[in-house]
């Protein structure tokens, strides 16, 4: 039923719910639903319109431009499957879930392929006919993160894809990695952020005795376990679970917040407003 | 800075946000947040518009008659603390609860008077400055029940309330006494429904040997236990608690439940469509 | 480290947890942990431990049936894989996040075979190396069923299974199909149950209006969807979504809440009792 | 029923669980309920046993020194209401949740006494019949903190008291103060920890966009925030709530999650391993 999702993201001026929906009013489209917030730290408007009918996406984009504040962004697409590349490292929860769902459909995702830095997840991957590529890490230095980081990149450029998912990718990227896919990189951490950051963190839980832990999605950005935040979702753990059995007892968490992140990220539901995501679901 | 809170309810037609929006628009209102459903089964158009500025509310409704379906149910208030009055037995955590919260401030409530059946939450009534009326039961046959909800009528009649909250108000009310107060009787039900209607939900959940406790609020209708559900919540239970313990467990879900359903209700965010909620949170 | 789990199932009286654990003392074995409840209800006992060391389990089962009552249930078995088979329909989400499992030894399960009544998971089923049996359903008839269920039996027969998993097997089985396998069939429902029973729970949930869904896996008994219940789990939705998207959020609660189940019922953590469980996590 | 806690804390060593049960088997004691747990990292062995029956306590424990290693923990208590002191400041939801389950025994609590460093909760306090104490806070200085606390020691001095509840006590403790009640002391810290440790904990969450948000009870140590977590729990948020909003929305959980670690604690439920707690629900 819904053609089209339209977004918008500028400064908040009196009147815009009107003008926007006035202009596809006058095109005579449909609007199935529309969701808009004003963030008041900044005064930052975000809304985003479902709508159905035949239009002109460059006619109504003019229309849009017309009375909205200089410098407004507009996105408007057809709803549709989006296309993903993956990275993984050693652990299978997270893609094979992916790839699950890439097959019976139930993600609009389309995955392009996947890329290990080991070759583990190979003969899983290639059962669902997605194609694997196999990308060794030489060391943890300078020079071989930037030497590895290249040889992705120059396969990333044979892809014309949509989003980069980090399905337990366990190498730290470096920001000259991250900058050229700003908005653009999904990590799922095995933390409930901003607790334990860094590496093991179910290790960090455990000494630190908590009751509760968690997965977090978020966007990446140069600055490790920072990003943007999407989704985040926790389960309830006791004095009997190993820091290992924590790790167990989180890769359910970690799939399914992947899942859902994804979920929101693929419909277009998800607006990065500096660190904070607005999401409407 | 939110000065009202504007409700429509009408079938769904185009163009329905932007002439809505127009009309606070052309009157220089600030919209602060729009929030807007359609029904897709019923083709029904629900809308909340909170917004600023100087107006004639009047005017407003007029201006709104002019663009809407007929028949379209519109409601402009003047964002405020709600009148409430509360039916009790004897026991005390839903009662309390909302007492503190009206001290506090904590919800846009304003507690005219507690009814019991029962005299024993009186004192704690009162200490908290709220008159408390006791109103016993005499019997469970059709006259006693009648007899005993005139009292009420008449005591209530004195009252000018916005909504009657049953906080473990553990007597059936008739028909005749509902539909007198339609959409305006909240109601917290120990179990999370449809599970366990009627008498004894915690007996029956132990005997069921359910893993998930909960509480329920909704709207009171002829049907007990049917009518619309504003908000669930539930907790964990293993075979270790008895009914009892069950029941008190309970306890603190169905307090928050209550708290959170009227805190919703009494920012005008629920709208009933026939036995559903549409709640713009 | 564990060798050993003991599970015991008997009258409570005086001092059983000093007898039973001396007999385990008495021949140098290590008790690694004892889980231990009364049912005040019916008086009954159920133990639990886990513990490591050489013995002769003849020797430990006859010692033990000295100091126990009469009738009591002794389990002890060296803690290993179980033996499945797993019944499926249409529906892909449960069966591949068991495939995935199995293959990655997730749970201590060891999937013997999957049988479907539609032929549309024999290649997922067969891309894991797991054999895949298709018997088609004839009709809805009771001879078409006893037809069918006895074409299962047969083929049931051919295996040693542990465990028999309707992993969203849509078929209503006839008692005299469970009655044989009493204690050994584990369903995945789609509703926190008792709500919801039967067919189309995610219609039944959008028209009640509920803010929660939920899954539930139980043991199968002769009584359809009142079987002891091993595990359950909830989600919030609301009125945005409709009967459709309510079961496409459902699905990750049911995948998860039958993997929590087997890994219990698997670990021989969960006891039948009447039509509760005592499960000791 | 039960009318003996015994707890016990010790190395482990193999046939704890029978030498122990046998004390109290030899004694004629009815146990209703062993809860036991080694922590594999440290070897040490934590156990917990209601039991039932007339006993001579100085006896029991002479039997156990006997079996148990030297320096063994072993307390034992009958069953009953603590006494409990309240530290407070200005905010009320934590104090008047406390000050209703004490009048109505829905906690084992006795509250001695409300101490607040401001004189707002007075009014509540007393009308619940319990003395409070206003005792201000000159500065944040050394000296004015040292003062400060000498005259909570004075008064403290005049209670006997099994703990020291800080129900939202917005003033950091010296470890002067909190090594003199070692494992005596609980505090509500209004995050999830270890996330958002120190002050303004709300705000640090809506800076950093979290879509959960949560409190922790714990024991209170030298080191602020860090001390043995009891009990945490957490909610969702969006985008649309503001830092205050979150505030008012945490209250909810803080008291929730207060009275529960309250409840663990007071029914003998706690060991304190380390930095760890060993908790038997």
């Amino acid at each position: 039923m819904t053609d089209y999702i339209l977004r918008i993201d500028c400064p908040d001026e009196k009147g815009l719910v009107h003008k926007i929906t006035g202009v596809l009013f006058f095109n005579n489209l449909n609007v199935e639903r529309t969701d808009e917030f004003v963030e008041r730290d900044t005064n930052q408007f975000f809304m985003r319109v479902a709508f159905s009918g035949n239009c002109d996406p460059e006619k109504i984009e003019d229309g849009l431009r017309g009375i909205l504040p200089n410098g407004a962004n507009i996105d408007l697409s057809k709803k549709e499957i989006k296309d993903v590349v993956i990275l993984v490292t050693k652990e299978h929860h997270c893609i094979s879930d992916l790839l699950i769902r890439n097959e019976f459909k139930d993600l609009p995702i389309n995955i392009l392929a996947v890329i290990g830095n080991h070759e583990v997840l190979r003969s899983l991957t290639e059962r669902f006919g997605i194609p694997f590529h196999y990308i060794p890490a030489k060391g943890t230095d300078e020079a071989s993160r930037l030497e590895h980081e290249n040889q992705i990149h120059e396969l990333l450029a044979t892809y014309s894809f949509d989003y980069l998912v980090l399905a337990k990718f366990m190498r730290v990227l470096t920001p000259s990695f991250t900058e050229r896919y700003t908005g653009k990189v999904i990590n799922i951490h095995h933390s409930f952020l901003p607790a334990f950051i860094g590496a093991n963190p179910y290790r960090q839980a455990y000494e630190r005795g908590v009751k509760i832990i968690g997965a977090t999605a978020h966007f990446v950005t140069d600055d490790l376990d920072e990003g943007p935040i999407i989704f985040q979702d926790v389960i309830s753990v006791n004095h009997t679970k190993t820091a290992t059995e924590m790790a167990a007892a989180g890769r359910d968490v970690e799939k399914i917040v992947l899942a859902k992140a994804l979920k929101l990220v693929l419909e277009d539901r998800v607006f990065i407003a500096g660190n904070r995501t607005i999401i409407f679901e």
